[in-house]
């Protein structure tokens, strides 16, 4: 599906309006005169349950036919999007099972028990979580709520940059973290639709950096080590999610992990936010060409906060 | 001077307005879920500075005749205070000079010389920072802004109370982090003018329990050897401040250096805000009562934000 075959994005917030938080956008005087531009910080690790990914689960999952949903729905994830859909499944009275790999950060797993969900767990890697969720779905017809590379995914993920359009005039350019690329592809669909000046780039872990080196290369490209601290930026770019990006993206900006690391401290001591390290990758790609962006209005979007707080690496 | 003997409270506030940020109240539905109460957090920690004490310090600075400014103020600070005086004295073109113990955290001393304070080391302890003070204000004909035991320094920590008794109405107890005790007794005089039915409490780490054991005993105590994590908390409670405390304060609670941990980790986890230590210790205290506030609407202040990320009890 291309950008220009994708839904009426405007539906998709309307559809999300009341259920989701408008998330804030938070600023700082100390981070706006070091770079000499204005950094405006869409914050989602203050959005339901700690991340974006309510958006798209949320969306997906109220765009479903109520048959559907109505034996269940399943997916597999090791954290933030396992938790958006449980949360998103409560609203609904859809039970949620989710697909949980053994070494999944404990904090998560409590999170989606938490809200609910049925967990089942498997072993670690991406093969172990597709074949258990076959097995489930084959025996009790559950539906499969994808967690990235899914154009309704990248619909309900859209209505984040939609707030910003509306809440930031005249920006000049995004940055958004990009994993499995559904923040970032629905980031584009919103800018061509309602600000087509507005220049959006990824920002990538150069340790993980698929996203980076599918552009170059034209055609997607595997991720087999990801080594990065933004755990949540390890995943491999979705098939949906590259045709956009390769049609719209400004390009990806790949930053090293102590540049992640000093964006992360920047956000912790000047914003005062308990981000998770993947949404510091935004922020850090901004520092990396500041040069380029003097007196801009640029935004940076702390995709979440769920860190584990043991393993923080000040 | 007593608690009726005080200055207009109002006033401060309007003294106060514009220049710095009226912070946000925030909330978080987990926090309130597993208490069975309504907390609202005052955020102080995204005030200008990153504290409260940009409240005493602008309202000090602004009271005094510009002719008491005019040769330069000081003061003792290892943290936060001077960072306030710092930010407070830049704004009204005052050379603020701060006496700065040689052990002080090396963040706090960067941001106090990047808000333009002129710092000067002395011996760690209370004795070596008086006397540096005392010789520099003899020879240069500095005027002292105290750090917290001084009625104009409570009277502008007074305007954090107003603000929540304004923005949160039917607020049932406040639980306010107490060190010095600027703070509270500012509170105290706000809830007594304001709203005289709030219950105000002091929350106190043990291993730094002064104000207990001086509203125990009725008699000021001394605090010779405060070893807690919330240093922010470790100072001795002030003169001024223990008579308004004594005379209006529902009580104090203190909490242990576990409890401490715990809170902070909710604030970072739930509310996703990096704090200091001695911010959790408000939350600390409800979580210690919660079956005593059921049902209830509370205050938990957050009194500052300037971690040493380095350092962070994790």
């Amino acid at each position: 599906m291309k950008a220009d075959e994708y839904p009426d994005l405007k539906k998709a917030a309307e559809l999300l309006d009341g259920q989701i938080h408008r998330s804030p956008i938070l600023r700082s005087q100390t981070i706006d005169k070091a770079l000499g531009c204005e950094v405006h910080f869409k914050s989602e690790h203050l959005q339901k349950t700690g991340s974006f990914k309510v958006r798209g689960a949320c969306y997906t999952l109220r765009s479903m036919l109520a048959e559907e949903r109505s034996k269940g729905v399943i997916t597999h994830s090791s954290g933030n999007h396992g938790q958006a859909l449980a949360w998103a499944g409560k609203a609904l009275d859809t039970k949620v099972h989710v697909v949980v790999p053994e070494d999944a950060p404990k904090v998560k797993v409590e999170a989606m028990h938490a809200y609910g969900a049925q967990l089942h767990f498997c072993a670690p890697g991406q093969a172990a979580r597709e074949q258990l969720c076959s097995e489930l779905m084959d025996a009790h017809g559950f539906s499969f709520v994808p967690p990235y590379d899914d154009p309704r995914i990248i619909t309900g993920q859209s209505t984040m940059m939609q707030e910003c359009i509306e809440d930031i005039s005249g920006l000049d350019a995004a940055f958004v973290p990009v994993g499995g690329g559904g923040l970032l592809a629905g980031a584009l669909l919103a800018a061509r639709q309602f600000q087509p000046d507005l220049k959006v780039f990824g920002a990538e872990p150069r340790n993980a950096d698929d996203a980076f080196r599918s552009l170059e290369s034209g055609v997607r490209q595997e991720q087999p080590a990801p080594d990065t601290m933004a755990d949540g930026l390890r995943t491999a770019l979705g098939v949906h999610n590259f045709a956009i990006i390769q049609q719209e993206a400004e390009g990806i900006v790949t930053v090293t992990e102590e540049e992640i690391l000093e964006a992360m401290k920047w956000i912790y001591r000047y914003l005062k936010q308990a981000v998770e390290p993947s949404a510091a990758v935004s922020l850090a790609s901004i520092i990396k060409e500041k040069d380029r962006w003097k007196g801009r209005k640029l935004l940076s979007v702390l995709c979440g906060g769920n860190s584990d707080l043991s393993a923080l690496p000040f």
